[in-house]
């Protein structure tokens, strides 16, 4: 526990600056969660200038969302590969159509990755594996359940020594390995796959808490998807309190970011050491 | 009103994947309130993956707001016209600059919509008559009123039969029509226009609903605009009791939709047959 | 006072047509608080209408955080000249990366601004002083304090005088000078630099202003600029009184201007003639 702890207090004593390469739909409120977070968030995409940019910053975030700029993502990427700073991606429908399936192969080729967060299907695509879904969502088969949780522990596993990165699949469930250690969380709510973008926030969160603690990414991993859950419940709750529905929702899971505290987030997280 | 019920029932139980080709300005808002009804949303507007995603859709919105994007919509549209899933446009501003008058007119003839959703200025643009109004507002010479209601019927008719589509009016009076039947709504009210993106986000909401009920596209279109204004007077007794302004108009909107009953529906709904 | 107050009154008598060159981070809340303030937003962006976009409209805000529409702004902002409208200037990140510096040197060469708002860093870039910031926000070096203040009149003032231009620098204390007169503002809360996009919304503010009060540019920018203090404090009392975060606080902010009276102005205004 203590390391998440040391996590978020990296994050509000660091006020890492995390530039995100995010797609038009969610730019918003991954800008915002950063803030609420304690970060600092540069939204710059232009191929001119994002290397440049990625000098300035603790942590790069790429969303494959924004599938028009996959060479400020490379050019990014690249860059801070050269300075040794985290970068994290999403990889949004990766496999969904061929585009994005051609996207995601020339990323993790060109780009070393600190950290991949994406749901059961973006992760079995990237591992390799047949995916049905063909949206933003994690399609049906995919999702993860305590019944094929053993399974998808082994794909993110053998994921995660092949490439070199932490694997970081979210969902009912949450798995985070860094191909040896394995760890399982249960936070969260249903109501959050009802707002847009609750993915592409989680991401950025990630950013930001590497970014503040690069000393131990796995740890800032788990940390930040805690965090994210845990505030999707007290989130969750006030909605049932008030009967109120996922746009109030999103507003109060950001706010909760905003007055996370140590006390909630040690008593909330449900984890386990797989 | 059965078939308004059913429509509602039928985005909750289908869950339809609505993709929206979209302006930036509401993007975020369109996702959220597709989310909202029960659909899902896919925001993908790039021309080299659109035709791929629209195979997996129910529905395609297409939003000329996003006016660099007229060439995906076409694509899209075409795809959808020959897999006969629906396409419905919004004609933001049709009429407001040569370039906008210069794309509405390249999708009428290059896709078959299913149904178009726009203000007065816009429709009365697309039926072939001047307009007068220079952004994404109605113009106050065009704007619905009881005086003009017989007027703007025969020309939303007189289109609809001429193009084949549903074609739906809104404003303060709303008018739905396939070139035969006419309904005329008298629900919503006037903090809507405060919002950016409510025209947006109605349009959205009918690709979901024309997406979960294929057989019945006036039903459906008349459903989805009921259903925004019977919200946006839900949401407006909210801001009028809670002394809040048109930012917490736009959430309560939403989370309106997200919490819609049949009940409310049918109670709330104001609905002539013309 | 009366001025300011006149300046109020104008923005939601005249209703003043606002077009925003923008970035996708902040778009949606720049248009909200334009409809708040009582005007009416338009956010087209293409080179191919800009120009004809802008004929209609009260005010064009251009903001450099939409890097790539420079030429967009170009021939927006010459038209505007030509007719004799107010264009306003948002320099995002000015001194940030080369391509922003070269960007904002071209935009000042071929533009004549009414007005410019920015933070510290962004107008002591361009007023040719060495700056530290490297990203959106202001450094810590170049904040305005009471020690500092001074001498960043005397900056704001030069720049004013140099270019012909309203200059308004943001921060915890607030200048605006036209180069002979000066006024200093006292208003806004810490939280405000937690929510993305506060200074771009501040500037389309000023746009909204500028638009409806053309006979006095210098009095429409102290009025908006204190119209956003005065608001930022109204939503920071209910943030401490609901114990919500920074989302919220962003909603309330919108409905604090939506709702600001003149009482409200009059009375929260803190402003020095410097």
């Amino acid at each position: 526990m203590d390391r998440y702890i040391k996590a978020l207090r990296a994050v509000r004593d660091n006020e890492p600056l995390v530039q995100c390469i995010t797609n038009f739909v969610t730019v918003n409120d991954c800008a915002n969660i950063i803030l609420a977070s304690g970060g600092s968030p540069s939204m710059a995409k232009d191929i001119r200038e994002v290397a440049e940019a990625v000098r300035g910053v603790q942590a790069l975030v790429c969303n494959l969302g924004a599938i028009e700029f996959i060479d400020s993502m490379i050019a990014g990427g690249k860059e801070a590969n050269i300075l040794g700073k985290p970068v994290i991606l999403d990889p949004v429908a990766a496999g969904g159509t061929s585009l994005r399936r051609e996207a995601a192969e020339r990323l993790l080729k060109e780009v070393h990755f600190t950290a991949i967060r994406g749901n059961a299907s973006e992760i079995r695509f990237l591992a390799g594996q047949e995916v049905s879904g063909s949206g933003v969502d994690v399609s049906k088969v995919d999702a993860i359940t305590e019944e094929n949780l053993t399974d998808m522990v082994e794909v993110a596993k053998s994921l995660a020594s092949k490439i070199g990165s932490v694997i970081a699949v979210s969902g009912v469930i949450d798995i985070i390995t860094d191909g040896t250690s394995v760890v399982v969380l249960r936070n969260g709510c249903a109501t959050m796959a009802r707002v847009t973008g609750s993915g592409c926030m989680l991401t950025s969160l990630i950013g930001a808490f590497c970014g503040a603690m690069p000393e131990d990414f796995f740890s800032a991993t788990v940390a930040a998807m805690a965090a994210m859950g845990v505030c999707g419940e007290l989130a969750e709750e006030q909605r049932l309190e008030k009967g109120t529905g996922n746009a109030t929702f999103r507003i109060d899971l950001i706010d909760a970011v905003f007055n996370l505290t140590e006390k909630q987030l040690m008593e909330g997280i449900k984890y386990e050491v797989f």
